[in-house]
């Protein structure tokens, strides 16, 4: 396991996970752009991998990775509610970080279409935002669950909330194997940086 | 990072934590021992790896690892409460889930060791169980900060449990890099197995 990139550190656990199933190694990252996309340690652990990400900034800077580490990660833009990809044509979907950018609606579309390309046992690994219900949130994050705007280097969106148990809705029809709640807290120079998020490891069964 | 033995999700970000740093790759593991050592990650990264244990069995195990991967992890018998290493050897110390073993004082015994064998700047991470305030907690663990008797294979010990910003005052000699809370959650045919922990990564001044 030697590494230059560390993905999200959960991921690894993820990987775990998929390493320990009998299935392909096929693998799918919905918001898999950015320049260091986790998928690289799937790559490297000798995953098949596609990616979609639906901002063409964050894809370009995906691309320039892939150029620069010469990896063939399969990124391409995409939509995760709308996947451009044939049922049960995955093994192991994952999607960190991306879903909170998403109203509930869409949130619940693209959960949808993650069960759709799954093949049967396959698993999926999924992170949600929640609300921060220690003392200290008041200075990060809103004060509840709901959909709050945000805008990052010019690009504008919204920043979905969850409160702790609402997410368990998506996964009816999926069997839980892992459930995490992490409340972060980093802290550098230019001071405290907190949130929290949840984290789902489910199978279709 | 092609991987066979993935350790403990967290101590990826601690991996990452240590690669940003200048100082020599000299680590220590406080509880070392077990079948899957997670200094093997390190040793893997080019760490030159320490390791100690004060349970005869756990080291055992290590050592049958260490053979059978063919890797020098440098694991041999020792007390977190009085290490035998000299004052600032490390560069990086941690202790996974070995602290929730022993008592308050001792722990903040191990923690004023851990200071003295750190270099300047040096990086330690080391986690601690607490207080789950879920309301599904009761069936899992205790239902106060305290002390606990618990039996693992025949060996008895405590399981220490604290409240979320207790083990903060044994880092009054650090500076604080990031605070992570975690409440777990696995689901298997055997049922639910649920704690919560919190884990600091923290810095030598």
């Amino acid at each position: 396991m030697k590494t230059t990139n560390i993905g999200p550190a959960s991921l690894y656990r993820f990987l775990s996970y998929c390493n320990d199933s009998p299935l392909e190694k096929v693998i799918l990252d919905c918001g898999a752009g950015g320049s260091q996309p986790p998928l690289a340690m799937f790559y490297e652990n000798g995953y098949k991998t596609h990616g979609i990400d639906i901002s063409e900034k964050n894809l370009k800077k995906a691309l320039q990775f892939c150029r620069d580490d010469n990896m063939e990660l399969g990124i391409v833009l995409g939509d995760m509610r709308e996947l451009q990809f044939a049922d049960e044509s995955m093994s192991f979907v994952y999607s960190y970080a991306a879903i909170c950018h998403m109203s509930r609606e869409d949130a619940g579309k693209a959960i949808k279409e993650i069960w759709r390309v799954l093949r049967r046992s396959g698993l999926c690994y999924i992170t949600f935002c929640v609300v921060d219900d220690s003392t200290s949130s008041e200075e990060d994050e809103p004060s509840g669950p709901g959909e709050y705007p945000y805008e990052d280097e010019g690009e504008k969106g919204i920043h979905t909330l969850y409160d702790d148990t609402e997410p368990d809705r998506f996964f009816h029809d999926f069997k839980l194997l892992h459930r995490e709640r992490r409340r972060i807290e980093k802290f550098s120079d230019k001071g405290k940086h907190a949130w929290a998020e949840i984290e789902y490891i489910a199978q279709k069964t």
